[in-house]
């Protein structure tokens, strides 16, 4: 049956939008792998103009005529349809209304002041003097709060922060999740057994690296029909259109496992989208990404729960073998799955391994949310920084820049962003054990014919294909049969430990 | 001195929608070289929201009225100035009003046409049919004839065509250069010697072949930092921005001089645009390439003139030959010198070497004029092709789809674009004639040093850094010193025809 026409037109302009930031992804992606760099200055006028129109059109008045024409609609619809729809709209509506309640002052302050601030944070940064960037991080914060104030809470400013990240998600109630978390992984990182790379006392080419990276996505089933490999400073994915999901990885000689699960993750992540985008329906609002905690889960699910565990190399070791050129005398099975199962602690988040990673998050969590709540001051943080790294991971922080100015984020604006790192650990151990729950033989699929569809299948129909249709609290219960819970992840990270502390 | 407020509100709106237009480049660029195969329904898309959007603000009400408010208060602006932007009017409103003539349907009609007329010609041409093709090809030369009608003429319709590609060209001065031209060739050609290229007999893997090519650009002086050398199934070159000029090549083991000819042809291009983008005011409508005609000629120069220039050769041989891997036995520079300017009459206009590939074009021209200003009809153009074929180059056509059907152009209604081929190749001549004749001891520079700043610095302030500001006859006689003419070109066929016939 026909749609009503005015949500055939609300659609349409729906997908002009969308269109147009599929376009800006493209450009991003080209400036951030291809573009010569003297191409920078020009590049980021062209992403600035595209994301303007997009800006000006979601909040202009044609949209907003053409969403309550098509809302006024909904009673032409059949019954049956009808609560689809009005999910549909009120997702739409509340990000839309957010973007209105924000003045278009604001929104120029905030965005020139986490431009200006980036280079005040590296040269920091690259300084180790943190009150180099406290006057431009305090200016930050307020603008932070201030946004907080225009969109409105019931509970604490951080809130608000948060749910452009993690929709719906409540402070209290991650806090919660997070010391649960907290409480059980102290003691497990303190008996965790550290293992030596094998591969850091000997050199691993590119081209060696890329052979087998390259034969990583196809096998998780993201086909390069669809998909491109491709190097970056930093590893990232991304969607450019409907079949245009493209991932990048980085090449160490001295750290080949570092470009192997780099795109494990961003495979996982790239799998998301692509599932989204098998949604009938695509593109709606629909059929974007559920939330950040969501998508993290997928990329960390492939990149722990898959790509560390035994079956995933009993299939993949051979071949990694054979494509750099060794023998099992030089790297053994043993060796291999020990060290990537190895815990150390250490001072920079992005270089932690699976266990101390969640420790990294709480601190960052806990801070940030007391620094946008105004319980602390932008003067106090290096100090409380330190004395957490000290208490969770027993280390000494020597100067900033291994401490409180690592992380980009916090001159980005990018408060609430955080805890979704942590979240997506919780979700992909918690839905890994679901899925375990519901298939037998898995691991020989895996492991004998180097066959994950069951696992894919199972994503794609209980997270993938459910887009944006329930919020993660429900999305999580329906597909796992339990609310979101730490327990699993603790279970898992248990497990591993003692696995690799004793073969 | 500040720019009176609507000329600067006018140039504000000029340069969105340049933006947008390299924004298009981007998205074309990336779906010949990057783009994964499925990728292609949704770019399509994209390229066709930009393309609109673009057009929508072309014609539309505000920049009407922006231009109209603009060339107003040109009353305020410095006697000094004012010519330049009455210039700049001009050029902008000849294509802006003759936009304006055509109602929208003819422009759906005339864009569905071709777009359906692609696959139909792609189709009659795999199967070696004109008769397949002749229907919509009627309908397209119709649909031409009365674009022109609609745009209006004085002379012929085909004039209104070519206009398109060539400004303020007339056919029947075109006419008269290439009888020029064509009395003179066909001598040259009966007397022009072959010799098998000494690599048809060996294989050039793609990396040696990409090793030199990728010397080429910055050598002839389009840095890496402003430019990419990518592979894609036609060769092109495209600008993506103010210092983003990229170029490809295809690579053949059986013919690595296609790949290095290639790279020499597309830098031209490129260099033209960077040239372009140099001039202080760009982007504005005069910082635009002045005709195909012109684009073509600074390909030309730096594939012909000095890619096939003893002087050239003198610097890159020994280059090649240790990319290659080979010694001077293997190849001898004679051998390879004569190659590269070696004639074979042959029925393919992408084949043709450069003596007859003017002939080529001159055929095409005399037919698609004919053709357009109603003096023959779709139905006779096999055999009139097929008996100029044996006319100029002595050579029997077998089947359509190596005579009438092998070209793309018709199939997308680009009525005018051929002749600016072989305009390039008369340009090119008549510039390195005058570039040779002011510039005394550059094939040193050229053959000892594989300097050719020379040559680029003449181009750059004799044609680059003109952009739009004459019109292509003035630009090729102040350059010059004379007026647009063959005798160049001929001159320089026949002395390297001599020339490697008595090596």
């Amino acid at each position: 049956m026909a749609l009503p026409k005015a949500l055939e037109n609300y659609r349409q302009f729906y997908r002009k939008i969308k269109t147009f930031q599929d376009i800006g992804s493209v450009l991003h992606w080209d400036s951030e792998v291809m573009m010569p760099p003297s191409g920078r200055e020009y590049r980021a006028k062209q992403i600035a103009e595209i994301s303007g129109l997009t800006h000006e059109w979601t909040v202009g008045p044609e949209y907003k005529d053409l969403i309550e024409k098509a809302v006024q609609s909904l009673s032409e619809v059949p019954q049956t349809q009808k609560s689809l729809w009005e999910r549909e709209f009120s997702v739409l509506e509340d990000e839309r209304k957010k973007a209105e309640k924000l003045p278009a002052e604001f929104v120029t302050e905030f965005s020139e002041t986490t431009n200006l601030a980036h280079a005040v944070w590296a040269e920091a940064k690259k300084n180790q003097k943190f009150s180099d960037f406290s006057e431009i991080l305090e200016k930050i914060v307020g603008l932070s709060r201030k946004q907080a104030d225009y969109i409105g809470y019931t509970t604490e400013p951080y809130d608000v922060l948060l749910d452009s990240y993690e929709k719906d998600a409540k402070a209290s109630e991650i806090d919660q999740l997070f010391q649960d978390l907290k409480k059980e992984l102290v003691p497990i990182v303190e008996s965790a057994p550290y293992f030596e790379s094998p591969f850091s006392s000997r050199t691993t080419s590119k081209e060696k690296q890329e052979k087998l990276c390259k034969r990583l996505p196809p096998l998780l089933g993201l086909s390069f029909d669809v998909s491109r490999l491709d190097v970056s400073h930093h590893p990232f994915s991304t969607s450019l259109g409907k079949a245009d999901k493209r991932i990048t990885t980085r090449y160490s000689e001295s750290d080949p496992l570092s470009s192997i699960f780099g795109v494990l993750h961003e495979t996982g992540h790239s799998l998301y989208e692509a599932g989204l985008s098998e949604i009938e329906d695509w593109p709606s609002p629909l059929t974007e990404f559920l939330s950040l905690g969501i998508h993290e889960s997928q990329s960390r699910l492939w990149e722990n729960q898959v790509g560390r565990s035994r079956s995933f190399w009993e299939f993949l070791y051979p071949i990694l073998i054979s494509d750099f050129g060794l023998t099992e005398k030089d790297i053994s099975f043993t060796d291999l799955y020990k060290s990537i199962n190895s815990t150390k602690k250490s001072k920079i988040r992005v270089e932690a391994d699976q266990v101390t990673y969640n420790l990294h998050i709480i601190l960052r969590f806990e801070i940030e949310r007391d620094l946008i709540n105004g319980k602390i001051k932008v003067k106090d943080l290096p100090e409380l920084w330190n004395s957490k790294v000290k208490e969770y991971l027993g280390l000494k922080i020597e100067n900033d820049s291994e401490g409180v100015l690592q992380d980009i984020h916090w001159s980005m604006g990018g408060f609430g962003y955080f805890p979704t790192y942590t979240l997506g650990n919780i979700f992909s151990s918690q839905f890994f054990a679901a899925f375990e729950k519901e298939t037998s033989g898995y691991q020989n699929s895996f492991a004998k014919d180097g066959d994950f569809s069951s696992l894919l299948k199972w994503l794609r129909s209980k997270i993938h294909h459910q887009g944006k249709i329930q919020d993660v609290n429900s999305l999580v219960s329906s597909a796992t049969g339990e609310s979101p819970n730490a327990k699993y992840l603790i279970q898992y990270l248990k497990s591993k430990v003692s696995e690799v502390g004793t073969i």
